[in-house]
């Protein structure tokens, strides 16, 4: 099943909260609840969340009482606002949404038509993350030779998009290619999506893998253990800046310190060209309990104090490039990446 | 009461495992206990482990039934064995025991005298331990300045050693200098040293600290918030090359990338003279459920595969310097390590 769709006039996802122990759906029957999901990480991976707000604004349009076109339009311009300040940093959901409004601005005849337009604008912003995501294993397959261990940090599998993932389908590219690789998953404190979500995915893919603390990335690069780093992202600056899952900066200056080619696989959804460089991208700190008290086991005593920043900013001079749909994105990535969202092969 | 003493015939020491929940001490009646207390962590931290085998030599001469000096010797040649062998990267383990068995072949009369001389010693290494880390902290506190931040990574406090600590007690020791500092602690994955101990530890002394997730050290070097890196070491080499706990080599590659000063805090017992580098000095790997399943709370199934280096190794380049109880020795550390092992002021 996808990570995110459409069943029974509901958005049904997987609950990654019960992953490793069990594979469980939830059905949400309002915008509100597909927010709160994706803010209390129910789903997340910026192409998840996209989809998830896309399917979103389908269930605002479905569930408003509006009869009209213009006070349809007003309830999803509430629903938008609502969904895209469920988390600030993925562009991905706010690119969702503003794809939704304007499909919905694209000249429906009646309320009715534009509940069902949306609907399936929605299932064709999930479907195409799908291919977006084997295009971009495509592309990044290309990069990974046989024998190679790769790093990894936090999850970009099928959990973290609709199906296939990002840096994790650049891993599965190569695995169905026949490629013999190893996986090195960072377990990415605090939330250990690698650990949970990551090693899951490569134990159902039958992917080689190993779990490693946070702390001993840098020793197997040391060791000369590495061939390459592939990681996800959030939200990509025009200048190839990017923020991604806390811990992605560290990984970057110590593949550049220890010489191993390192790439972020973002789909141009995730390219937000209106930010000039990753000082501009909003850092959400989240609740200390999340590092005090991971998935409900204490580790200290709840008055301790812990900071949270749920992501950092990794600068473009780490990026060998960035693995799009449309290709890669090599330096400069002013250039790069504006002919990419433009839809030219790079 | 100190982290390891003799007490009514028994080596008395503080469980470490059971911290920041409770503090409890445990009473151990062979050597062989004392053993297995180091390599099960109950007692963890360089200094502390060295000041246990110590310890444990004393109480293995008060248990040996040997009469005469000669089997006396021999038994304790075999509880040194076993104590060495009780972890391999901390080189103290082995210098306390050494230093041990140098004093007993020093010209005791009789069984009975040498059972008190190592006694005797053995609580001098307990006390000397104390000395030197007030002696490091004087010498690194001058290194702080009012107002400054300091990152930390693992556990170096009074837990670490026999009491008062090394990197920790330079923080202790500006800290009771009256200058106004905050410490951020790296948890320290896998076992949480720096979110269980050193938070701990800052909770008794007053000290302001936050844990952050080890992901989280070069975010905060990033946004130019940290003003110094302090750090342990469990064995540094003839020329500066150091173990410590694992991940300790990242924070210094985010250090020397951000620009920021990088120390490790190491009394001259934790320098071993006979490895030209750190290539040389044996890395532990441990057992993979420290990783997966941390203080009994799974976060993922026992079959998922992971790593668990304990140790890695920064070479010198990365350091400052390197703050002994003979001063701070600096670059060419070849030279300087020799002079402060030798008891010059540095």
């Amino acid at each position: 099943m996808r990570t995110v769709e459409w069943h029974d006039g509901n958005v049904r996802m997987i609950d990654q909260k019960a992953i490793p122990w069990k594979l469980e759906v939830v059905d949400l029957k309002d915008y509100a609840a597909v927010a709160a999901a994706i803010t209390d990480m129910t789903v997340r991976g910026a192409p998840a969340i996209g989809a998830a707000a896309a399917f979103g604004m389908a269930l605002a349009a479905k569930n408003s009482p509006a009869t009209s076109l213009a006070s349809l339009l007003t309830d999803l311009d509430q629903a938008g606002a609502v969904l895209k300040a469920a988390r600030p940093t993925a562009v991905n959901l706010a690119w969702a949404v503003d794809r939704m409004f304007k499909h919905a601005l694209s000249g429906f005849a009646d309320a009715q038509a534009l509940r069902d337009g949306l609907l399936t604008e929605a299932q064709r912003v999930a479907d195409e993350d799908v291919a977006i995501n084997q295009r971009m294993g495509a592309y990044g397959a290309a990069l990974i030779q046989d024998g190679f261990t790769i790093l990894h940090h936090c999850n970009t599998g099928a959990l973290a998009t609709v199906d296939y993932g990002t840096a994790l389908g650049v891993v599965r590219a190569a695995f169905e290619q026949g490629k013999r690789i190893h996986v090195l998953l960072d377990e990415t404190r605090p939330r250990l999506q690698g650990a949970r979500l990551s090693a899951w995915e490569m134990e159902q893919l039958g992917v080689s893998y190993d779990i490693l603390p946070d702390t001993a990335a840098g020793y197997y690069m040391q060791k000369g253990e590495i061939n390459i780093v592939l990681v996800g992202a959030d939200r990509v600056a025009a200048n190839g800046d990017f923020a991604n899952k806390i811990g992605t900066y560290q990984v970057a200056v110590l593949a550049k310190e220890n010489g191993i080619p390192f790439y972020t696989v973002a789909p141009t959804s995730t390219v937000d060209l209106t930010l000039a460089s990753g000082a501009e991208i909003p850092i959400e700190e989240r609740d200390k309990s999340e590092v005090l008290t991971p998935y409900g086991h204490a580790i200290t005593p709840p008055h301790f104090h812990a900071r949270n920043p749920a992501f950092d900013v990794t600068p473009h001079r780490y990026l060998s490039g960035i693995i799009t749909e449309n290709g890669i994105a090599r330096p400069p990535f002013t250039d790069s990446l504006k002919r990419a969202v433009a839809g030219e092969k790079v």
